[in-house]
Order: structure tokens, then sequence, then C-alpha cells
């Protein structure tokens, strides 16, 4: 039994899944309505922090998915400069995420986007009564991934999942709608595995700096796997593209090092090229994907096979939260309440 | 003297930035036919590393020119995943930068968008017989600008200020391209207090986790002035956009820490209230912009006051560029030859 919030609202998620699918399901009529009154032409994706990471993947499905252009910034740069990250024409969509509706930038952001009107705004959001709600001309609320830690798990797959399957609606593809409806369970069965590799990873205490690489969709992911460890533990990670990773970061590596390479089919060729330099300098590599034979088990976290890259995404989440988890234990540290940090950030009135 | 290239290529800077300017005002003709035969209705900037990092400077400032979409993306994933980062209606243009031309995933994500018809491409490199220049539809050439050393700095800020142009002559906003030409002047005068500033800051070597903060435009400066230090000296560094580093990644900072606020008119105010709390753990704080009284010399590295935020981008790099160079000094590495890497980054035939 273990006594923090943080941890139940790891291991709950493959039910909260379920019941966000079944919420999307009875909400589908509304939200497509919605779409073919506006007949976005672009599409951007905001919030903070958790919630900027969850709409840089959200925003390259949707654009895979759909085809029409979709992009991510952060609702700081919304709120400071809209008109040099948004154009009115043609007729573009703001979508914004936040845990709690009330994060001041995000707030701001659709706030300034509707008075300027450049942009019709949708939410997505754990809380129904909130600023974010009142502002927004359409919400899509989460209230059964509203969490007590300071630290979003349960919330960041849980937005992410409504925000896909809003795209798969648009696009009605049948593959990825199936797909989705398999993650409950596949999530369920993978949960218990992925507890015990964090876990025994996270024993391992001579690995001190940990390096999180994602390509496309899962370079959100990878940002998200580092912030959890980062706020949680204040230990050095950082993320980035894998191929990126070469051109100066590299540099870095040595025998203090943990690089988890989040691996999908389109990369795969090249993922194979880059292990081996990874693991030059003595840093340790662990693959996260579909199983493969090419590795051993020890080098590998294998997740459910079988889906399309983009439908696997939130099942890279469970591992890497409770490898923060773990590690903040085995630090000492309160896992449901890091150092500096607060449940939602309110900036003063103009940031004074 | 100093006896590594990195020194020369970061001093000769400002007298090089005066032969891209007269270059770009020498083709100004050809390049405006080439945008007018293409009629772009937007633009995708790639590179890989530091060519990325300038990229998503310059493509924050031609949306803002010209009010033309444009975004940035890893070159990586234009190589791979094409369609999911560029669409072929409405007119796209590609613009890929690569110091050497020959880096592969620029020369084959232009092959790639070619191939499949998906766009018109425009190349910036400092060879103009490379790989790139025959692919591209459209050279800037800038062999001014070679370099000896492994790091990238001079033609970082030479790609940057020709891609800057190349948007003012579309926008023809004339106090752009007037600040512009002040560019080589305020640059000389600049050097050599940046690099007495970066001298002594790199001498206080108690302060090993430096992190970069920049906004919209900044945001890749930032990145850049983080990946020279880490290339250069492997020391724990990285880049946020300065209002995103409140959620979460906040909880690293100590007294081991010196946050670098690359700060702008835009977001002065936001700055002003962020600076309180980057320094509530006994973090040093250096505020790089316009002059301001509010803040103790010490705490400043002041940059010429006058021009538009866009405008003064390249005026941050060489007080960055020149910290790194000092601190590699410090910690004696040699700055011309960083740990782990080479000139160019080849991949083999298909990643194998």
């Amino acid at each position: 039994m273990q006594p923090y919030a943080t941890y139940e609202e790891i291991r709950r998620q493959p039910e909260t899944w379920r019941t966000s699918l079944d919420f999307m399901s009875e909400t589908k009529d509304p939200i497509l309505r919605f779409i073919r009154e506006n007949q976005p032409k672009s599409v951007l994706f905001t919030g903070c922090g958790t919630s900027y990471y969850l709409s840089l993947t959200a925003a390259r499905f949707f654009q895979v998915q759909t085809g029409i252009p979709a992009h991510a910034v952060p609702a700081s740069e919304v709120m400071l400069q809209p008109s040099s990250v948004i154009r009115p024409h043609p007729a573009p969509l703001l979508i914004a995420s936040s845990r709690s509706g009330e994060t001041t930038e995000v707030v701001r952001a659709v706030e300034e986007v509707r008075r300027r009107k450049l942009a019709r705004c949708l939410a997505v959001t754990c809380e129904p009564s909130s600023r974010l709600t009142e502002v927004a001309d359409f919400s899509i609320p989460l209230p059964h991934t509203r969490e007590k830690s300071v630290v979003m798990t349960g919330s960041f797959t849980n937005m992410l999942l409504a925000l896909q399957l809003f795209a798969a609606f648009l696009s009605e593809n049948q593959n990825v709608l199936e797909d989705m409806q398999k993650l409950p369970r596949l999530g369920q069965k993978q949960l218990l595995t992925a507890e015990e590799q964090a876990r025994q990873t996270a024993l391992d205490e001579s690995r001190n700096h940990l390096i999180y690489l994602g390509l496309g969709e899962y370079y959100g992911l990878a940002c998200e796997a580092m912030l959890k460890m980062k706020e949680m533990t204040q230990l050095f990670c950082e993320a980035y593209n894998p191929l990126e990773f070469r051109h100066g970061p590299i540099s870095v590596l040595n025998e203090d090092c943990r690089v988890f390479l989040l691996s999908g089919r389109t990369s795969r060729e090249y993922d194979a090229d880059l292990i081996p330099d990874l693991r030059k300098q003595g840093s340790d590599v662990k693959v996260v994907g579909e199983p493969t034979d090419s590795l051993d088990p020890g080098q590998r976290v294998d997740l459910p096979p079988g889906l399309e890259d983009g439908c696997r995404s939130i099942l890279y989440l469970p591992f890497f939260q409770f490898l923060a988890y773990y590690q903040t234990l085995q630090l000492k540290l309160n896992p449901d309440q890091p150092r500096n940090l607060g449940q939602v950030v309110r900036l003063g009135k103009k940031g004074e």
C-alpha cells in the first residue's frame, strides 16, 4: 500500500481512460457540430508545462489524422504575442488545455484571442466550472481525472486521449478509433510490468543524468517524461528529438547517463543506428516501445504490440510516471509535493 | 592573442555581418523573383542542431514580418515524416539551413520534399558547392562565414541575419531594414564589453548549472546559447521559455544555478515579476537585453538600445559564445574540438 496520492493517480489511469472514451463517445455529436460550424483551416494547440507538452503530441497527431495544419505554442506566447502565433485567416481554431482551468497564461491567451477575434476556442480541462470553461466557446470537461497531487499524471494521459479521439472523430479513421478503444485493456495489462520495471530501474542510483528521446508525436511525450522526473527529483534531465541529440547534446554522454529512447515504427531503422552511438561512452540505454528481438530484455521496456505509432502514445507514460515516483521515494522526497511548486500557477495582474 | 579558431570566428562576426548584408542587397532581385514565382502561403524552416535553433527564431521573425504562417521543425522529422509536417496546399516553401550543406537529414529532407512535390526549397549555407545547393531550387550562399571550428558561432548569426533580411525584403518594413543595417556597427561597439563580461562571468566556477530563458523569437536564441555551453563544456545546461520555466522546471533552482534571461520589450513586465522567483533559492540571475535602471549593473548584460525586439536577435549571441569559450578554457578543454563531436553529421545509407 502506497500512501501517496500520486501513486493512486498513476495506477488508476486505465480505468479513467475508459471513462474518457465513454464520455467522448457520448459527446461526439455536439463536438462535431461545433467543428462543422467553424470549419477550421488550421489549429493551434496551447497550454503550459505538462499541458504544453500534451499539446505538442496532440498537434502532430491531429495533423497526421486530419491533414489540417496543426501546431503547438506555449500559452504565454499566445497571451503576449497573439498576432505572431495565430492569424485570423483562414479560420483557425485554438485548443487550450489546463488541468485546473485556472492557469493564468491559458485563460489570458483565450481571452486575448477572443478579444481580437483571432479564433474560436475549444478547452480541455478537469474542472467543468473554471475560468477556462467560462471564456471558451466549447469545453471538454474530464472531472474524473481531477488530481490531489501537485504533479500531473493521469490528467496528462486523459487530456491527450480526449484530443486524439477528437482528431479521430474528424478523420473517421476506423483503425485509429478501434485502436483507441483497446487502450484501457492494454494499459491495464501492462501496468504491473511497467511498475515493476520502473521500481527496479529506480533502485540503480548510479545513473543520475537522465535523457529522454522522442521523435515527432513522441517528442511531447519525451518532454513530459523528462518533466515528471525533473520536478519530482530535481535530478538532471533533458529531452530531445533522437536525431537532433547527435547534433551537439551527445557530447554530454558518460557513465552517469541513462538514455530512454521512445521508439516507434517510423524511426526504427534510424534508432537501430543511433543506439550504439548512445552506448559508446558507458551510458545505459533503454528502448521503450514494441517488443523487438534485436535487443536484450534488460535494454527494453516493452509496450503492447500492434497499435499504430500515434495510438500507442499514452501507453508510454505509466512507466515514466512510476519511474519518477520510485526515484522520488528512493531520494526520500514527497512525490505529492515537489520542491518550489504549487498545484496551479497564477500570475499577478498584468504580470506585476 | 588567442590560439583557437573559435575565438577568431566569434570576434570577426560584426565584419561578416556587413558582408552578409551587402551580399543580400546585391541578391535582393533574384530572391524576390523566386518568391514572386512561388507565392508561398506558408513557410517551413528546417535544420539540425544549431541550424534548427536558428530556424526557430527565423520562423517566428518571418511570421511577424510578413503575416505568412511560418514554423520550424527538425530536419529529421521532415525527412522521416514529410506529410505530417508539410502540406502541399496551399503552396508552402521549405527553407533549409546547414553550415556545410552536407548534413544528411537536411539534404534528405529537401530531396524527400521535392520527390513528393510537397514544396519548393530555398537553402542557406556557407558552402556554395554542396549537396544542399544542388538539390535546392534556390540558394543563399555565405562562404565568408565558413568555419574551422567544429562549433558553429558566426555561421549561426550570419545565416539567421540572411533569413531575417529575406523576411524584411518581403515585408518592405523600412524600420526593420534600417535596424538591420546598424547591426555591424552596434555589434562591433558591443564586442569588447561582451567579451570582458563573459570572461569575468566564466571565472566564477561555483555556478555549474546554467539555465537560458527566451520567449518567442528569443527561444531559439536561448537554445543556441545553451547548446554552445553544453557542447563545449558538458556542464548542465537547459533552455526554456521564461514563463514555461515556472511550470515545473523551476523546482531545480538552487545556489549552483545561474539563469540568463534574454529580455525583450514584449515580455518586460512579466520578466520583472519572474526575476525575484528565479533568485529565491540562491540562484544568480543575469538579464541580457536593453539597459534598464531597475537592475544593478552586476545583474545585467547590456545590449545596444533602440532596436526592435526581433532586430536585436543576433546581438545576444557574442556574449553567450564568448561565455562558452572562456568557460571551456577555464576547464582546460579545447574549444575547437568538443568531446564526441565532428564538423558534419553524416548518417549511413537509410540510417543503417
